[in-house]
């Protein structure tokens, strides 16, 4: 998995820091998450493909995680895209696009399809043979989804000296694989256990922003490999957290802890701090393993 | 007069070109004149401040003109803003930033209001003591309308000395300036043109994008101190240019020396060429006062 951070700061995009948006690079997919307004820019900056582009989430229709949306939209057209493109996001974000499309006489020339979400549940919007997507529900001032993005268990591994030593003819290797006993060229049914070993576990990205500190995520992200949880505000601010339904770094730290991620990535920064190190000071106080979202990073994983 | 140049390239915004927007400074005012995505980063990089912007004037509702409004609203709101906002644009403008709004649970806490233009006539936007603003209706693939602002002529010049030798009481001043013959203190009428000079002759500024090659505006701006034409392509590409109702740089030139304007200035440049320069180059071979808006130039006028 491949992550890369367009933007991470809250509110509005000023010279030097962009709002939320970031690309996720898994098993083939490039997945853009967020898309505030600049994003278009920000992709070519980092030399992000556009055709590559098959799927957008957006999380909520707070304009630093969506005013990018249209332009991006329409860019795609005027470069002559032919590839379908899904958009999830919650109700109302179909009537947004299509309404500035419909005014401009800009209709897409590609397959453009909307995904409204309204549900309070955890919902399964994506899957193939080996990702899924669901949406994490998160508490903000408007409706919102986080993101969880799994890969599958993949096949077992094959070991290959094991394999010739018991004489297993290698069109049974697929078996193998998929974790099924075979037998040998000498009669002999050979335990699987034997001859392969457990692949590689799978990863997992949960996207969580923007949200209050709300422990009822904790289950749906246990164990994930990397948690991108906003961090609005620093525990000096904490009484503003509560109302403008954003958590502290530290919050944040606690939400991976208790779920007992692997990374703690931290964004989605007030620009009332001048230093971002101090969210990760604050974090590293309750849980050891913090990075910090900074525009233009790359976080392999 | 204080012209600058936030964006002037075509199409979408790239990483070093941004779509159009620009701010002209004239008698106190602080007027935005279309507003392309990122419109509210430009203006923070040329330090306008963002109070100061009292009346935005959109003139069609394609992306590269328009998509930056619900951001630049809505980043207006986060800085809590309490002066009057005054939106003029298409039809449609109101409900494309309302509906955003409303969905975004974020409505202004100043009041913003819209002023939709729909008729093809041109008609009187904005007047006070100083200043007017009429539209320029284009013509576009869409409802399209440019925007002349026009400085009123002034007061008189007083001739302080000959003021002084026909013995005219200081309190009769203002009547002079205002154009009227005035009683000296030895009981003589003075003609106003004794004591008066001609005021500067007021400055206007004409901005036509996006249009095709259109000579029905040449009464309407006819003389104008400057006039800002789109040349979208060259000479060259003129095939384009029709079907995609814009213009060449020596369309935009003729234009100019049919009106008679002092200074023309060309702008909304297609990214497909290289050198900007090829644009003056070609329109100087029609009119001989030519200027190349860039991003971030400043005129004075």
């Amino acid at each position: 998995m491949k992550l890369t951070i367009l933007g991470c700061y809250a509110a509005t995009p000023r010279t030097f820091t962009n709002p939320t948006s970031q690309v996720l690079e898994i098993n083939n997919h490039v997945f853009l998450i967020d898309c505030g307004e600049g994003t278009q820019v920000e992709l070519r900056r980092n030399k992000v493909k556009f055709s590559n582009i098959r799927h957008i989430f957006i999380s909520h229709l707070h304009g630093d995680h969506s005013y990018g949306l249209v332009g991006l939209i329409s860019t795609f057209r005027l470069l002559k895209r032919e590839a379908e493109l899904h958009v999830y996001g919650p109700k109302g974000i179909k009537e947004i696009i299509t309404l500035q499309l419909k005014l401009s006489n800009s209709w897409t020339n590609y397959p453009l399809y909307f995904h409204e979400l309204e549900g309070k549940e955890s919902k399964l919007l994506y899957e193939d043979d080996k990702v899924t997507v669901e949406t994490i529900p998160l508490k903000h001032r408007i409706y919102t989804n986080g993101f969880l993005f799994k890969e599958k268990a993949g096949p077992r591994k094959l070991l290959i000296n094991k394999a010739v030593e018991y004489k297993i003819d290698v069109s049974l290797y697929k078996s193998l694989k998929m974790g099924k006993d075979v037998v040998s060229n000498d009669g002999k049914t050979i335990p699987n256990n034997l001859v392969t070993a457990d692949p590689d576990p799978p990863k997992s990205y949960a996207y969580c922003s923007d949200t209050v500190y709300y422990p009822e995520i904790v289950p749906q992200i246990k164990k994930a490999t990397v948690l991108y949880h906003e961090s609005t505000f620093l525990d000096e601010n904490q009484e503003l957290a509560g109302p403008t339904k954003h958590s502290t770094a530290k919050q944040a730290a606690t939400i991976a802890k208790q779920a007992g991620v692997k990374t703690l990535i931290l964004g989605h920064y007030s620009t009332r701090y001048g230093n971002i190190n101090l969210f990760k000071e604050e974090a590293l106080t309750v849980f050891d393993s913090v990075e910090l979202a900074e525009d233009g990073k790359i976080f392999n994983f």
